[in-house]
């Protein structure tokens, strides 16, 4: 792991300001999970719309109060200050299909990059009070609930893909071409189980999943997830095997068992 | 609705054995979730199947105890009193991906026939502690978590198509025949979603899905479902649209809104 920039002082203030932010998105996407449509659609917005807005607004309104200096990108109110050296990125439904059909396996996503670098990862499954959140340098830890108290997550060994547990969210995310890809990895793997979005990598990160892979993802689906995964000991990169940078484009995989990733770029990348 | 063959005071006993059967079962399975693969595989016993087998064992005992003169079949220990006009179907855990890679999404399934009819289905998440319970001739209820109460589910109107929201749990699980079925009606709703086995049906009881689409089935994958999604208000059938019933082929189909069930049929079975 590579150490971080800041001090262990500061790094415990962003992870207390995003566990904050991720209690105020919580508060405000709750009543609206699984509530009957006619109470939730206000104006022409759709539930999971209105959602994503007041909870992005909720998160906004906790940054402003700790870190008024940093910047901000979030997929429904945009970037603020773009040239502050960290930059928090906020997608507050992430798995909006997941959301909206009342599966409790969406996640709101909190990261925070350094000079484009992500220093920070947060995971929140608001109705199950579930938590990961990733920092670089250190080791992920998981809340399983309200009620538990954190532990590190680690991910798992995986001795070969023959025993791999594989997952993405659906196959229609994928363009024809990078299905193609994708079925070559999944056609050496154990088991392959569709659905989770961001919580796909959450349970990578507990030992549960060995091999997630997905594409278009956004930088706002992707920033939060590399802290989480590093810090519980597996890779996540791009389908070359490189690190995830602002302006990659959406190719997205975790690996659980770093001794895995060779052979998992090399079958998406196969002639 | 169809009226109930039994009594009140008789169907209530029969309720309050599932509740039961559940609570064994739930007791067996939840230690078994997420667990560190190491210390739950016994022998060559893969972590599913240890529990599964325990589970239904713990609801084998819960029965044998109330309604020793019931028929009982089960995926793991078979059929026992075959003959019986009452029979459980039993099913510890539907959707062991889920249950392997740690979504709490799968379900213990539940089912009682008379004379070949479901006359209850009781579906429980057992991490949840949420539960759907249905009789027929009554409302299908729905306890939301272990501290909640139960409240009436009631699958949702579906004024067209083009504005339902479709699941299935695989694309791999249908052969490639049904596969282009199953794509016609997903080619005419807003959504498709993946992922959920027996949770699918009874999220769409609890009107957040409008169809669900399965195939390869078993009379246990499939006989809790009709009771909870009939008693909410949605039909519960074949790819024809007639009613399920032991013998039948794998394929299954749940519409919560009545007035959509021949358009979807319509489309299954276009040529």
């Amino acid at each position: 792991m590579a150490a971080s920039p800041v001090s262990d002082a500061t790094l415990d203030s962003f992870a207390a300001c995003a566990e904050a932010m991720a209690d105020a998105a919580a508060a405000v996407i709750k009543p609206y999970f699984r509530a009957p449509f006619d109470l939730v659609i206000k104006g022409d917005l759709t539930p999971v719309t209105a959602a994503d807005r007041a909870a992005e607004q909720a998160m906004r309104k906790v940054l402003a109060e700790r870190f008024p200096d940093h910047g901000v990108l979030g997929e429904e109110y945009g970037q603020e200050r773009a040239d502050a050296p960290f930059q928090w990125v906020l997608d507050p439904i992430d798995g909006t299909k997941a959301f909206v059909t009342g599966r409790p396996i969406f996640g709101s996503l909190i990261a925070l990059l350094h000079e484009g670098v992500p220093l920070l990862g947060h995971i929140s499954q608001p109705v199950l009070g579930e938590r990961w959140l990733g920092l670089r340098g250190r080791r992920t830890l998981h809340r399983p609930g309200c009620a538990g108290g954190a532990a590190v997550a680690r991910t798992r060994a995986c001795e070969s893909l023959a025993v791999a547990q594989l997952s993405a969210t659906a196959p229609e995310m994928f363009p024809p071409a990078d299905l193609a890809r994708f079925r070559r990895v999944a056609g050496r793997v154990r088991q392959l189980t569709w659905g989770g979005d961001c919580y796909q990598f959450a349970l990578l990160a507990l030992g549960h999943i060995d091999v997630v892979i997905e594409t278009t993802h956004k930088i706002w689906d992707w920033a939060a997830l590399g802290p989480v995964v590093e810090g519980a000991g597996g890779c996540f990169t791009d389908w070359q095997g490189r690190a995830l940078r602002p302006g990659a484009p959406g190719e997205v995989l975790g690996v659980g068992d770093p001794a895995r990733l060779d052979e998992v770029v090399a079958l998406l990348n196969a002639a």
